[in-house]
């Protein structure tokens, strides 16, 4: 099973990422249960506007089009701006966007039988809104969520410290990440085992 | 396998209900797959504003509750008001959250193993964002949400005619709320086969 | 000049409320300018679902609607359930959409001229959200949202402590409450001085 | 008085852009009023993923920040993914988060006295959120948003015809921004008369 992690953070490697550092926890959650798993920073990809697979001339998301197609677990860590996901998220979800019309070989939408995830950091507020409207676009596309299948760390009110910067709900997000892994897994599992069919025409 | 439906509008019976008209498509699709169903009409309901699974004096809220828990499917039916769910859906989300706290003998929390759908109505715009407020609150609370196990109905810009006052459409919603039953069975059933586990503690 | 604030609490009197401490710091700044205030716990009343001014049979909606009309500031405080407002905000939502049909004697709608503010309390993420739903709400009916016209409560991640159980951000909120009754005063008396006119027919 | 329009389109020119098409209906109400008006269309300049003023590196930014510093009022257009603002719209909002720490003479924030509206398209359903989340961000910048200043088309349920492939719904669209220009204008005016002091400090 394989799981494809996007950090949509703002910040170009090899800038320190809050975001890449707790979707990490995720990913060994799913490394212990044997899931191989890859993240890509999208930012240091030239992932164009659009929402087609390929807006050609130099586009990359391609080849991040095509790492997605190939796993049964999908996870979109971001941080939060003004209490919204990032615009490198939003972007991955146009980019999204055509599968929606596209089926395999029996008629079932590309996105079904995948799951997705959610992973958000913040210096303020805004961790459910942002995994709500993450979580809603992928299950628009076709992804399965699972319940709790995310995690995050913020702490208001006001702007503070980044989730390195202080000790302060690591052991939430700790744990909160771990059974996330778990649900995403389980879920993947029971779908690799009875998929969905595809839906009546 | 039984399904329950949550008619989240804001008129009570014996008032033509656009909501339930819609809702009742996903209920035929699941009944033909051998789901036996039951909507219930909450502001028929004495639903106490609290948080807990009986706010006494009355409460109707714990007979409700009880239909949900002996349920593997929830659906939340809901009309659009100013471009949000109903309060009546708000409320729904609000008692539910008492599930978060409480586990099975296994140690998983209620919602676990159970998957959600949404059915949204209304006269002018907003079913995504209906969809999305509700699916994040029922996947925070442990519920799994499938791909697509959603239909609406709505037709824009601006206020214009319900569901039942014209035929715009009819069709689209038709189909998706087919393809909504169809993928409510679907993870349902993989779930009832191997189900999600205890969150690792 | 008069300012109504709406307490969406879901405890009735005289259960302590977090949001209610809250909205009083603004109340304090507007009453230090010489606004009349006056505070309505909602749930205290029978507010009956619906979307018309007066839903009949010991509705009491039409008593707060008075004030509502009656004031030239319009503050709606909630708590965050769910990552969302309480049912009790979006019943309030509900109940002035009437006044989107609503007139005064120069064809402008009710709500023109009058300016709206938010404030949220939670025990985990979740106001900016609610700020943004609420807020998105009052626009739609007529009313003008001054640039930060909000305060709010919350400290994540997870689940914490209530306001009045941690010292923590006190200073913050507060300050940003004293900026939002300044705000919501500026601009309520620069549309006193020079009022929107009638929207063109 | 000085309108900046920031079109959000994915599309770069000479592309149609019905989002610019709507648009153009606030600007004409807008310049009916004297106001002098500006349309940039963001894809077609390189604005850096970041949240500072400038992020150096040929940043264009920079340029069209200078224009809404310049106006008194600015509209953010734009279409609707996936129920979401386009990532180019919350590209901005995070390039504008920068304005929040930064403060005129008299100690104000940058965006104070100024008016922000919300013009939406799409050839599905989402307008209302899309204009709640620009709003609110817009809000929390220090932007005062006027009752009603918005316009949108759209059209459901489901995909449909895009603004310029259908005539459903112009007249709406066209009335509802002939009163948000008619509002900004109005809104503008009088904090220009009379503006918002800074915060109590």
């Amino acid at each position: 099973m394989r799981a494809t992690f996007l950090n949509c953070t703002l910040k170009p490697s090899p800038a320190t990422s809050n975001t890449e550092v707790v979707a990490q926890i995720v990913m060994g959650g799913l490394e212990q249960r044997g899931v191989e798993t890859e993240l890509i920073r999208v930012v240091d990809y030239d992932v164009r506007p659009g929402v087609s697979s390929d807006e050609g001339g130099g586009d990359e998301w391609p080849g991040i089009r095509a790492r997605i197609v190939a796993s049964e677990i999908l996870v979109v860590a971001t941080p939060t701006w003004l209490g919204k996901p990032a615009s490198i998220a939003q972007r991955v979800l146009e980019r999204m966007d055509a599968l929606l019309s596209e089926t395999d070989d029996d008629g079932r939408p590309i996105a079904y039988n995948r799951v997705a995830g959610v992973v958000v950091t913040g210096n303020e507020d805004g961790a459910h809104h942002v995994i709500g409207e993450i979580a809603g676009g992928l299950i628009d596309i076709g992804f399965t969520v699972p319940g709790q299948a995310w995690t995050y760390w913020n702490m208001g009110p006001g702007p503070g410290p980044s989730y390195l910067e202080t000790d302060h709900g690591h052991a939430w997000t700790r744990s909160t990440a771990e059974a996330a892994a778990s649900n995403l897994f389980a879920v993947a599992s029971a779908l690799a085992e009875r998929p969905i069919p595809a839906p009546p025409s």
